[in-house]
């Protein structure tokens, strides 16, 4: 296959990570017979500084024409300034808006070899894999919002709002994940209290019972959900819900793998690129040193490599690299607990050297 | 003293649980020479059985009447008929608005000895002692709501909203316990994106700052906070925030000590009665076999003493009573985990032995 798949490095340890997943697609493309090409585009802080723009109109229209989008991390201590014009954030920002990626998705699958680094006992994580789809573009964090005089002083309201294609379309992706995965969906919601809930829930349900009658289905309340993570993580495989309540589920089931630097998210839009990104910061106290974990970024890739290239031989290729390399005792300063750490490129050398064997 | 405390012993195991909570204030009143009336009333399923009306009038002028009230749990499947007129929940959600419960106090305190039972390994969750000050009667599940057409099919909103006399009245009520306690507040908000929680993050930091300087003061946001309570729950004291998010943080938090049995709750109003009950609820499948777990009851005893009744050492024998009694070796059959359970009154029993050793 033939692809444009748009680096986007951006600041402190991005580059070194991304350039450690520009290998992976490298010796993809070669053992695979593929053919990327992967332009890199300035986008965030190094954007600002070189055109004044956290996502100049070159890179947007890069990004665009491409099939998908690798990004590294963005920001630092350099462009936090609160009097600046903007910031690189606001990059991302935009680009997710100008692609209408709606869906961000979050795999949380612990690695056997790091168990011991989770807050969570062993008995409880293990076995643990689940794929969040979290709405990303509409609810409480986008609804109207405002402030008036109120006899008590001031009154403040946010707007929680859904609309019934705005929770089909998540839904729909979430349930087709759930259809190639583990065969489970479950939905959460608070429609014991919340009408935009009841809303949510009663699509959701049209939605699988009309679409996928095949998949298993289950609702679960927010608050709820929040217990579970913690005492039957291993339960879920697709879990589908809001903005806010994505926001809150997908942050607590970061901590459980016990290893941020493994954690990579994707986020999709009804056609047109997705984006893949590492779940961790730019990290700019050890930018440049060398010695940041790419794994993140390179699950990153292998997610691009299902989500938007269909592409599933290989994404499995390189999330069995990435295991074998963990197995094997290869460590990062990050996950090195103690022993002796790699650097950022004998790490990625490793997942190669796998993936070539 | 002399106080009334009103007991809503309720349905399930609640009359057997509130029987040994009893002992227990009868015991402290003739310990420290407390002359404490403790009329029972209907409230619940048996109240729809006796009155047709989960909270009956009577009940509610005397709980009016009374310093504290202590509920043990309502609900069960005989009263779980959708189309019967009431249920027994609606009673205590009509005792809450009559009595302007605004705060939910849920403290998150694990057992050492009952360690083993926690989600969470040993050195995460060991020290951990949060007091949750959670708003109970505004934001978004009391705001406006409702559905409208749209081109899409339907659209659903729902409103969250505070004013500046709500959050400073539940930032005052926690602050003031931080003060007797750890001397550390953390307000919880997500400020960075919703209007409404800047309303909450600007009132509180003006509560601190004019009334409670001398206590330290942290703000995070929820989805970071939803982290910390799994990686590092220990370094909290006091955590005040808005109904929903606490809804989700403080269910996250029941998670932790892994034996909900233990753990009790207030709700607590600007003046008048406040209403102590555990989390746990009237578990029918096991009403009436004298197999229970007193010891949330037990608890929310203590924290009855404590905040209705401002008798700390009162407070404190309760609770340093409990204790013992589990160093003991002392289980129900819930926390027993393969070992010899006692039975509800034995485990009453050795607490009252415990508050008169
Ligand atoms: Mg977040
Ligand atoms: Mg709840």
């Amino acid at each position: 296959m033939e692809a444009r798949i748009t680096l986007l490095p951006g600041d402190g340890i991005g580059p070194e990570i991304v350039a450690e997943a520009k290998r992976v697609l490298d010796t993809i493309a070669e053992k695979y017979s593929h053919q990327f090409e992967t332009p890199s585009c300035p986008m965030g802080g190094n954007a600002i500084d070189e055109f004044g723009d956290p996502l100049p109109p070159q890179t947007l229209e890069t990004c665009k024409a491409s099939q998908a989008i690798l990004l590294g991390a963005v920001g630092g201590p350099k462009w936090d300034d609160p009097s600046a014009k903007t910031r690189p954030e606001a990059g991302l920002l935009q680009i997710r808006k100008e692609l209408g990626l709606f869906a961000n998705l979050r795999p949380i699958k612990p690695y056997s070899e790091l168990l011991d680094a989770s807050p969570l006992k062993r008995e409880i994580i293990e076995g643990t894999d689940i794929l969040f789809f979290r709405e990303l573009t509409g609810g409480i964090y986008f609804g109207e919002s405002g402030r008036m005089e109120h006899p008590d002083g001031e009154k403040a309201f946010s707007v929680m709002t859904y609309t019934t294609s705005e929770i089909a379309r998540i839904v729909r992706l979430a349930a087709e994940s759930a259809r190639n995965r583990g065969g489970k969906l479950t939905s959460v919601d608070k429609a014991n209290v919340l009408e935009v809930s009841r809303l949510w829930r009663q699509v959701a349900a049209d939605v699988v019972k009309n679409e996928f009658p095949d998949i298993e289905y289950e609702v679960v309340l927010v608050d709820a959900m929040a217990m579970h993570l913690i005492s039957r993580p291993s339960d879920f495989d697709v879990v589908v819900t809001g903005n806010m309540f994505g926001d809150i589920l997908t942050d607590e089931g970061s901590m459980l793998p016990g290893s941020l630097g493994l954690l990579p998210s994707a986020s999709l839009g009804e056609s047109g690129p997705g984006l893949y990104e590492p779940i961790h910061g730019s990290a700019p106290d050890i930018a440049g040193q060398g010695i940041a974990n790419p794994l993140a970024t390179i699950l990153a890739t292998a997610m691009l490599l299902r989500h938007s290239l269909q592409l599933e031989t290989e994404a499995k290729a390189v999330e069995s690299a990435v295991d074998r390399v963990l197995a094997a005792g290869h460590r990062t300063a990050d996950i090195a607990a103690g022993g002796n750490p790699i650097s950022t490129s004998e790490m990625g050398s490793f997942v190669l050297q796998e993936l070539l064997a």
